[in-house]
């Protein structure tokens, strides 16, 4: 099924409305889901609308929070998001930073009590209207081992900064900092393939390419994997985003961050408060002129994707550069979705009362 | 040989004074390699002390350097560090980090026109003891390819991050951004072994797991190495660290930033101007109350060091345990130099009378 993206943001927002949220709220965490399916991140649109629904259902999601600065300098402030849905915890904070950035030069601000925030994209790019540099991490519910352990004890922690360009588009890293993300596996597993060595480890810490190992207690290895190949490294860069996300806004990390499935519990005598995000919005001018900032991402851009290539046929991407070509093709074409997505979002049609 | 750690400062600050460096920063450019020969990065201590000296006999390193923030605003600068000692200039962007953190909440420095700056956790850990969090990131001589590439365009980019906490040492996550660092290629080499496939590329792009492949032409690979296990991460991380050191500050990015080696000659039409760093520090009470965060490092970091292990033999290393333990070691039974590296003293000391 191929379905025009305004009309699923539509529906997307009067499931959201339809579960007591209101309407500029909805609208805004819509957005959030809509974009990661014109993006092409099909994991983390539409596809986890359900999951959202349910963890409403379990007042898990607080859908009339009261989000409140409750510290704050001039440029930075920790946020209590009211364990509200974080696709909308995030923008605000994100709000915040770029506000204070307007005053100091940057902006920083660490959001407690929230929950699954989408696609760290969407948030980081906010700044770039404004000629800001965004930043957006957050932690996420346990599925990655450290180096030398088989314990769940990190999530996919992405990191994500956007830096405006001129005549290009925004380069955009958004990267998970386990080596794979859990919506690989689940590919791999429905087509019955192997996936290579260094992504996930069985239940006893063994090397498997068993796809399905993560369903029987398996875990992701972070970015690098095994010692030879510098997986204390994504172990690291998780720590990082573990920390300034959760330690530092005084939410749940490691083991205790709550899970998104709502068939799951949150494990008990939690250290901190829902799940935590950090973001951060720097003015380019608080650094250079913006137009030479511009020009020189250019000149960047256009010298990286023109390096010598191993293979002529295949081209040095610029990080962001697929996701802003899905965007285009998508928003004319439609978003594709598969038979599984599709009857979910059926039932919540018929569950709620809202047309498809 | 094994020589004490002060003796070994007092005669690198006396090199860099024979140089025509004044005592104050003789003394400050020293205590950043014998710091890294303390923790245990012996490839960035004295070893590179020659290094530094020829890159000041080719005036590509500017003895008395006029230091200036060019650009500013409440919470960030701009420093142009006038061609001077990376070691130094780094030192004093975090400073004034620190300054503008006291002010603001945070404070972040970029800084242009610079030369290699050491280990970035000497920097970032100057801020654990005003109680924030620091930030260090080099970009550096091109040695790494981007994904699909198999041409050199990035340095090994390192990002560090340094984060006090109570009764533990501080969490510092100190790490390249590409697999294999250039030292563990010359440790394998010198010992006449392998190393493993994913580390490096030779100069037609193509798998090796020879050591020597460097020195002929030959390509480090990012973080994650090939497509399948995400090396398009490392590079995109890579690419982080190149913007905000470099384009944000106006230094020399990607192919362009100048060797550190005084042999290679920079490259001609050069877009910016030495070589850039980004640093900065976060009060941890602009965000929440100290000791609150410090008792959760403290929870943090020994929950993870009790994570189920793979083999019950070896334990999770938290990031930064073995340098402090390195250090501590060090501090009393001094530091052991390998024979190629007093012969290069030796040789220093020959030249510029200063005995070792």
């Amino acid at each position: 099924m191929i379905i025009d993206a305004n009309r699923l943001k539509k529906f997307t927002a009067n499931i959201f409305m339809a579960c007591g949220i209101n309407e500029n709220e909805a609208l805004q965490a819509a957005d959030v889901l809509i974009r990661a399916d014109l993006r092409g991140i099909d994991s983390h649109g539409v596809a986890r609308l359900s999951g959202y629904v349910r963890l409403i259902e379990k007042n898990r999601v607080n859908i009339k929070p009261d989000m409140k600065i409750i510290h704050e300098t001039p440029a930075t402030a920790t946020l209590d998001a009211d364990l509200g849905l974080g696709l909308i915890s995030a923008q605000t904070g994100m709000q915040i930073a770029i506000q204070k950035a307007k005053q100091c030069g940057t902006g920083m601000v660490a959001i407690q009590n929230s929950n699954h925030f989408g696609i760290a994209a969407y948030h980081a790019m906010l700044a770039l209207e404004h000629d800001m540099i965004g930043m957006a991490l957050t932690n996420a519910s346990p599925l990655v081992a450290p180096t030398h352990s088989k314990q769940r004890m990190l999530g996919t922690n992405p990191i994500c900064y956007a830096f405006p360009a001129g005549k290009y588009q925004p380069l955009v890293v958004d990267l998970a900092t386990s080596t794979a993300a859990n919506g690989k596996l689940e590919i791999a597993q429905r087509a019955g393939k192997t996936v290579p060595k260094g992504w996930i480890i069985d239940k006893d810490g063994k090397d498997t390419n068993d796809p399905s190992a993560l369903q029987s207690g398996g875990i992701l290895l972070p970015l690098g994997s095994g010692d030879s190949m510098a997986g204390h490294k994504g172990f690291g860069l998780s720590a990082i985003v573990d920390v300034l996300s959760a330690v530092l806004s005084g939410a749940n990390y490691g083991p205790w961050v709550p899970p998104f499935v709502a068939f799951l519990d949150p494990i008990e005598n939690q250290p901190g408060r829902g799940i935590g995000h950090f973001v951060a919005a720097m003015r380019v001018d608080a650094f250079r002129k913006v137009d030479e900032f511009k020009n020189h991402m250019d000149n960047w851009i256009a010298t990286f994707k023109q390096a010598a290539r191993v293979d002529e046929n295949i081209p040095v991407i610029i990080p962001g550069e697929p996701e802003f070509e899905q965007e285009k093709l998508r928003s004319v074409q439609g978003i594709p979705l598969n038979s599984k997505v599709v009857e979910d979002l059926q039932s919540l049609s018929l569950q709620l009362g809202i047309p498809l």
